[in-house]
């Protein structure tokens, strides 16, 4: 059973430290934001975790496997080398989205996102060595079948873009309803979902769900482990199998759960 | 009128890149991602364009006040800097799709995203230096109203993506099917889109349809000058406006068609 | 005639905010300085300027090329991005030396490197665009002879490095004392000088003296442009010629001066 | 007694790569070098260890605390996010420069730095967690007395470096030729060693044949710790004492040597 560790993290302040005492140039925010993020994704990732851009003032990590040292450590590098601080918040739960209320409940009990007062919040717990399995973080990747043949090398790059937005949009309302999965855009066509225990018939039905409400053929592939970097990399080679074998839905092992 | 001059940034081979010889750690490819578009957020953003983000393996950016030396410089930069090479296709229309239309154009009829031998195309058609004017680029500035009190302090941070994300896919769409439009999320609750002169009656009616099929409330900031930076720097103060008047359309200087 | 516009860099208030409340961790200190460093490097290079780290706190630059209105736009940028901000001096003279001593001496007229209310200071002249000529910038690239056959590839890292710098020591001193010139170890076994107009003799005695002092055999390419890009791509491809030819000076160019 | 880990950190084939197949802007590669250094920096530091630029294409870092798998994770890092990969040799010994022979002779057994087909050498051994103690790591944090005043305030900017850096070299080589100690310059007036079990008196013969062979006047803090980043810092906090208590030479804890 999956049993999943997400840290919120949270830039303190920061809509109103972008405009005091006057708006910023707006590639200079884009900058910060992005580089923050590959500050975060190295950090995080080199620990095997993974870390969503989503707000980018907010954003979603999968931290299975980083202590509460871990997080001091990343939340004091940061105050070192940015113009403005983290909160972190962590939470834990067989459920991803249960995991995130909770990590999210611990930083807003601890003042509003713009409180400039509330800074470098650290809450929350982290899920013990000695409770850690293989089974904690199931990630499925996801890809748009043919993006290249069918969009990227015919259509306008904006409209390309729309066609993969509304298929995010839909997949992401559906896991997250459904079954409490998050998803998150991570570039190109594809998108990585972190979810319970799923099976085979649950993707299948989640592929056809969207390309029935958005008109988009997605193929995934998905991986279990204690960690999202070994369960995310069983997904990209279970995907790699569904291109080779022409399926749409393949698991790096046996599904955990009876599928149809 | 408005004279946009767009540049689609495409990364030569990037999805086979991206699995040759292996799968390459996600993380990384985040990391990587985000730096070059940091890179290209600093040096469009110091010539006054702009850059968005959109796919991270194909980038939208405004680029009028850039020449073609400065995209040859550019490609050359990054060349020197990363494991990837760009292809750069420049349109120019006084409608921002049909600009992204011709620039995305030239880079296909130059060969696909994943042909292996095409290499840093640069192609297309800048707009001169004697043919620019005040009126050039028109950009709007969106946010969701009080994102902080409604969404970000109350629901978890995954419920409040999703709104922030309907609220997107809903704008994006309109403005591109009615009106030629080109709209990016670029992170917390705001949205900068770059449009054709559009009145403040054809803003509301976009506010008034993302509100009624998304259910999310925006209010814009509407700027107009003959750069992305100026343009884009006076919708974030007309946006300011705004929160001060408590009004949800307001331009920098008087919009350039009528409205009732 | 060299006409050399230099701008001297300095972080302001730097040493008591690495130790204010309390010391930061050093190897964040080291990143936060690498990457300043490189952010000046993409956006002096990029307006074909060169910026050398120098002392991290205190950088040199040779900006033969960039207006006020660049290096107002630089300290904006750094101020939004960075928590630390940037004091500029500017100077212009046909001797190097002079030149910085010119940029130096506004800035420290403005107050101490840590005087806490000393923030963002930007003063002095720039070289005005008509009096720009394709003399103003001579740059010297020096490397050693074989350094990987001699040092590299056989004695452990510090020794190599050792003599490196004793070889950099050496030329640093001699070309200041003798001729005003700056010198600048930039990695590897390079060293790139900022000089007057300077004869094939000069070097070739310069090159004699740090032979004599510290027993390590340079030799070097010369070039001279408007700018330091031009000046020292120039010197680059004449080193690569004493590389081809087995000579110890060349000149992209004829010499200005006599040499015998 | 001190039980050094260091590793030797070297860019494969980088000569070449720069020239090749013309030589590259120089600030690309200044930018470039910059920000892989960073990289290391945090990858390093964050593991408690100590990297130092050293000549950026061959840098030297302290890594206690780091085992085989966190170098090869490093390896594996930089080879998916830039245009070149690197060698790196590990090598452990009572004494810090016998340490950097066995770690540089590792990597130059494989093959020269410049054989265009040795590529990602991981060599050597490091420091099993079993044989650790916190006596491994010294450090002693040097700067220059009152650098501000006597020099950053009143000289030139090239005329306070030339300063700097005849301290540094006259530091270097007493502490490499008397001890096996390693020095390395990192920014302002900073220099920093790791250095064998040194006493209170042999600190004080150090700075007093830099003050009598440059003219330059050093104080320093001295800690000793598991790895280098607790050593480090009680070195900046010993540091810190010598400011406030007038002294030169301070050590974090009792040292471990009779003094007199």
């Amino acid at each position: 059973m999956t049993n999943t560790q997400l840290t919120l993290v949270q830039i303190d302040n920061y809509g109103p430290w972008t405009v005091t005492p006057e708006p910023r140039r707006e590639m200079d925010l884009q900058t910060l934001q992005s580089r923050l993020f590959a500050d975060l994704a190295q950090f995080v990732g080199s620990r095997d975790g993974y870390v969503f851009f989503t707000r980018f003032d907010n954003m979603v990590a999968v931290t299975n496997g980083l202590d509460r040292d871990d997080h001091e450590l990343l939340q004091e590098s940061i105050a070192n080398r940015y113009p403005v601080t983290l909160s972190l918040g962590i939470g834990v739960d067989r459920n991803p989205a249960v995991a995130l209320e909770r990590a999210t409940d611990v930083v807003q009990r601890a003042g509003s996102a713009q409180d400039h007062e509330r800074r470098e919040v650290l809450s929350g717990e982290t899920l013990p060595m000695e409770d850690r399995a293989d089974s904690d973080v199931q990630i499925a990747h996801f890809d748009v079948n043919d993006a290249t043949g069918k969009y990227t090398d015919r259509l306008n790059e904006f409209d390309t873009f729309i066609q993969i937005e509304q298929g995010y949009a839909s997949l992401m309302r559906h896991l997250r309803e459904e079954h409490g999965a998050l998803s998150f855009f991570v570039g190109g066509d594809n998108i990585i979902s972190i979810t319970p225990d799923l099976t085979a018939s649950q993707y299948r039905a989640a592929i056809d769900h969207v390309e029935g409400e958005a008109g988009v053929e997605l193929k995934v592939g998905v991986g279990t482990a204690s960690n999202a970097h070994e369960a995310g990399f069983a997904a990209k080679h279970a995907l790699e199998d569904c291109r080779h074998r022409g399926t749409i839905v393949e698991f790096a092992d046996a599904p955990l759960a009876a599928d149809d």
